[in-house]
């Protein structure tokens, strides 16, 4: 049963199978956000007469209803039933009749679909938020802890100068800040009100866009109608363009856990729970977690192409195609949260080794300090470069293992509290507690 | 229970859950093909006296039986086990004790998973190249069918030259052609012997992989041990290659269709099982079916990139990132029969309109006629194109309606005979018979 | 001559070729930068004690006649320099000897090529983000110069619901607004000091990073040195995806003119300028400026793959392959800019048709309207929505042609003074003011 | 001065800088092709009568003229020519007047530039093939010459099983055999007639079209006219497919050298020509050539999603959006090409590092040997794998390293001649000689 099908049209099922997708299955992640939106659209409708005021108290008091029902996990959508947003109007339907039958004015499947997926994405994208916190607070916590645990520091995969586990943990802290900017950017897409744009042309009753607006906790209004349309796509892929960019951090993570856990670097010991062995050979301890977090990190750097594969080139105006980027979208959120949640617990329980630059294979590491020494002696620096070059040529040179660095951000100096403070900082911008006191007072009145 | 697994390793659920991933819903689509590999193996073991002969023989019924369980669906990977390599072998232990436990010899996980990602690809390569063959036979007698029914043609979507549909449904026909040559070369990679080459470093047993090369059907092996441990990923790379050049095709081919479905242009009608109504505007059918195609085919288009993500810059040897691609290669193969299957349907279906040259609005289509004409009588082609300019200009030209497009390819000689002469060519050079029969004969035997 | 080269060193000509590259080309758009981050650096080694006073004001001296010299177009990249930055070090060095030789104390390569690419790409962003505002202003004044000129609007590519010029032109300019927001993301990634992570682990010097984050106008610093060399790459990819999605805006405004301007659709008329004549079909006005308009910004879409692909699974630490990315961002600020001023170009010269929507073919773009009048005298929705479509079934529907959308962002209320009002305050965000204020305060000290 | 260009038009210069872009200087790589073709079509038109036999010779020999010239390197676009199909016709047409206007009947510039298009892809591929061939001499010598100098092998980037640089040259010797399998997808590709489609709507004149493919040596013809249009685009990216599976073996050689150049793993040494020094680190050996090769690669591997950008979702029928696609095609054959010589002279000049396993760190990589030993006793595969589990666990494992690998591609049995012997069968297949005659023929008659 569809809300427009027609009398004597006939579907097969191969075809409903194809249409349908994975559709019903999504659209249960959308079910919250469709009551949301119908409850504000509902609102709006009685203020513009569209409605009678008892009309909206038993649209309200059903639409709480479902949200229990959803809450409680006994939301379903039924057989035959095409999507959620289907669902949601007959439930309304059998219950109050023609009431229910009104809750559709002014208001097309195409910006009911839309106001749920902004809702949807504003959500989950602050889960993002809150999980890169949580792995932000392991590193920075380990950046601490390990502040005084030196580390060969590379360029060229060559042995370059002493770095410390301080420093190595507190980089990806201080990374995850830039993400969450970046996550900020998708957000600010996410939090704009489409509703009111209809099928992308707007209508012509009175609709009052700054009331929804409000009282669904947005920033501010998709103002052009046909632009509001437009965002379909656009948003699905800034968000998933930010998750991509977190994604790639976390890869970057794994792929050095990767290499520091093999024997040739040996700086590092993972758990037992973090390895698994081989079928063939009884000494193997793989990293296969790390290994997969780095390959499921690396395969969410793809996502933005699917979506820009799906959009291009499509005149403006909406089209079928943009149904299936719920299924790009959709699962990326769950992926992400998991990899953040397990890179936390790998973090957490890796073992670092000490003491490891006593090793005098990393002599030359301490090059630059005696070039330092040199310059702060007086030698202008490409002079003193050229005779420690010497130095190390004959065999006269030494390395000079007490490190003085004390400048920000350095060694002996990580900033980890400067760091904590912007991570704070950029969070705050997001101002999620007035959007969730929002959607409180609606669901609440 | 996994066969590596040592004594005191204990792993959370969380990270189970992680690691195993869509694995074992993956493996299932593999336990044919893991029975497979096992039957050869156990053949090439015995003939180098790694199993006695009645070892052999009873592990070949355990093995038919296995083939048979797999058949009739019965086959289930168990609570606890990894992965579908290790159930078989589980089955093969617990029927037949210390000889079960034999046939992993000269083998590891890494060849084993690879000889059935191989049988896999192969079989479902060929499975594509099938239903590429029906597309293509619908688009060869859509294309005979209206050979005489006239299409604008089109240049910079701008009106060109007279086409027919018999030409548009030609071309895709042949589009086909090129995609399946394309596949072949995918088809090739995945038709090489990796068995032996164990974890990537082959074995110091004298394994007789030419024997094993050969009961699998495969076209030659993979020499090389490291070599064939890097074809991982890369057949699944190949493939997806092919499959998204045969996407693109069939994309290209919606997108037609549905800009061909729009009331501005009105050459096709949809039949209205492929076509949905508006929740708001009850004038509308809707190309959905053919947009959904358009969307699916064009994100397949991205799979590439995602093996590549996952790929990049691992140096060689097995990681366990290369699981991962299990999921993106194997639900790509259902997506694009379903595609293809669709895509038939919908081509069989559609109504072409006919006469549409008459309209006066394509009138200037017929200039190069017109310009043709001319330079028959004699006139240069430069001159005879200025001069049609002039005409077109002033008002005095008129369309010359009558067509006489003779040459190979054109709309009146559209050489259908030889494009299907071509098409069975192609087909022909995956010699997929022989492959079916040697495959036949390992489990008959 | 390279400044890290040690005596017996030869390079052959063709790994010198290779291993530079474009470098030299691409290094011409960072010696403007590269004095400035100079003169910064300099200034706090003297703070330090690792330049005496009169050595800095040699520096200085030298260092604005450089920049003179760059303003001026005479700099060049001498043959058998390696980069502008030995160009720089080498100039100093040949006039003030030893004190020449200092500048590169508590400095690596990797932070001054770091800080020169932030500098860049920080400007070059908000050259963007100017002739972003360029094209918005045209469209906006477009948009109100044909509020009341309409056009069918299409959904699935069907005739759907009014439209009107004026929401077109007015969509894209508000979509410019989003991409702004995007822009600025990138923007503050590039808006963070480097300088002082030296090549990647910081300096044993005491060096004062703040005060160069000041000098340079920057938000505030990378404060971890590992990650500030991390930033490397990042920075480029988030002003690629800023600028891809851009890019995504201005190619669907394209596809949109290329179908519009279709002799089916004949909705805009694009001037002589814009269009090329065909070889062949002396008829032809082909819209190839719009088309390679499509296709440029179309190609830009795949940059961030680039820079994935190059960064991939690179472990921590700096490795030559960023050397790269400059042959890949750089480039795309020409194209971007490029696209933008030939894009408001074709909107000014571009004609609008009138009365578009008096043909009665579009007809039915006013079922909407023939529903609502329905609800409005008291028919539930669903079942006004019901009897229009009988009605247009039994013929009896006639379109209600007189419009009255009144709403936020519809037809009859553009909204055109919001959108601006927002688009200055997401530019007001970049403070580019201050930023060019420290720059100016930097050269003249 | 443009062929098509029509008296009143006025073209802005910015306008002509932007739609011809880097036509000019690509199109100089065609003029060869575009006089190969000129010179089929031609002797073509005579044959059905549309130039004289005396016509016919003068075109001939002038065509021969700038087919010298070029040759000689005196070949230019004149300034104001669009492209180099214009200026040849303008070259033709001032020498021989009415004659030279003649020879654009029954053609278009679509199929002109397309026939060009695929005998430069053509002569490219092969080009690549034979740069393969030689890197795949040089992989195949050094595997020979090393096949007794043992490697760790890894798996998980973990110490796992002895290899060896026999192994590891031979791995890639064998990979590019599967590169060039998948080249000839796309050569094939190339390797078919498009001339005589016209505009993608073929002629009403009685074009020979076998004739122009036999005289230009192609492999079969695109028979239908639509189609052959279509394989624009498709070609390209079919060429750029391979090439960028050929870029990804090399990325994935460079990587590996990239980490083998690591102290950590010192496996090899690169000669100094082959690294760099640092600005800051006197004792820095960085392998920058290893490290570019990688990131060009890795960077190509882009290429034919920039392709898939341009092309989606255009509908059938030219647009001016493939002209871009030049742009992107032919600088990558210079690169990869370049990328093939570096590689090959990387490998020649590296030095690997003999008795490598002798280090106690590596012991473990004989676990394997230890339970086949015991298989070979008769212990069950699973039982042996515990046993020396047990014994590694206890400290009483000791490593048997002796090694005994005979089968078909392993340590002691490369198969070097088998795998010469494939890549030999798989470039016969291109069959390059004939189309070298046909082509010197056509140019010599």
């Amino acid at each position: 049963m569809k809300l427009w099908q027609k009398e004597n049209t006939v579907t097969s099922e191969k075809i409903e199978k194809f249409t349908v997708g994975k559709d019903r299955e999504m659209d249960l992640h959308l079910a919250e956000f469709d009551v949301l939106g119908n409850l504000a659209h509902a609102e709006m409708l009685q203020t513009i007469g569209l409605l009678a005021a008892d009309e909206l108290e038993a649209l309200r008091g059903e639409l709480k209803q479902i949200h229990q029902l959803i809450e409680n996990g006994g939301f379903v959508i039924e057989d035959g039933v095409e999507d959620v947003h289907s669902q949601v109007e007959l439930m309304l339907t059998r219950k109050l009749g023609d009431t229910g039958k009104k809750i559709h004015s002014g208001r097309s499947r195409n910006d009911q679909v839309l106001v749920d997926m902004k809702l949807y994405t504003r959500a989950r994208l602050f889960e993002v938020v809150q999980a890169t916190e949580k792995l932000f607070d392991v590193l920075a916590s380990r950046s601490e802890e390990h502040k005084n645990d030196l580390l060969p520091g590379y360029t060229h995969l060559q042995i370059a100068m002493p770095s410390s586990f301080g420093l190595w943990f507190g980089a990806y802290a201080e990374a995850l800040v830039d993400d969450v900017i970046q996550l900020n950017a998708a957000y600010r897409l996410a939090n704009r009100n489409p509703l009111g744009s209809g099928a992308g042309y707007g209508s012509s009753f009175p609709l009052n866009r700054q009331l929804t607006t409000d009282l669904l906790g947005f920033e501010g209004m998709h103002h052009n109608v046909v632009y509001a349309q437009m965002s379909r796509g656009r948003t699905e892929q800034a968000a998933l363009m930010a998750i991509s960019s977190l994604a790639a951090t976390v890869s970057r993570l794994a792929m050095d856990v990767c290499l520091y856990n093999s024997q040739n670097f040996s700086f590092i010991t993972l758990p037992d729970e973090l390895t698994t062995g081989s079928s063939i050979m009884p000494h193997k301890k793989n990293p296969d977690v790390a290994e997969l977090l780095r390959a499921k990190t690396n395969r969410m750097k793809a996502l933005p192409m699917e979506v820009t594969m799906v959009l291009s080139n499509l005149p403006s105006g909406y089209h079928r195609d943009m149904q299936l980027l719920k299924e790009i979208l959709m699962p990326a959120f769950d992926e992400i949260l998991e990899c953040l949640d397990i890179a936390a617990f790998m973090l957490e329980n890796m073992k670092v080794k000490q003491n490891l630059l006593d090793d005098s294979k990393y002599d030359l590491l301490f090059s630059v300090e005696r070039v330092n020494e040199l310059v702060i002696s007086g030698v202008p620096f490409r002079d003193a470069y050229r005779q420690v070059g010497a130095e190390i040529g004959d065999g006269s040179y030494t390395a000079p293992r007490a490190l003085k660095h004390t400048h920000e951000g350095s060694i002996g100096n990580l900033q980890t509290d400067e760091i904590r403070e912007r991570m704070k900082r950029e969070i705050a911008v997001f101002e999620y507690d007035k959007v969730k006191k929002a959607l409180e007072d609606l669901i609440r009145k």
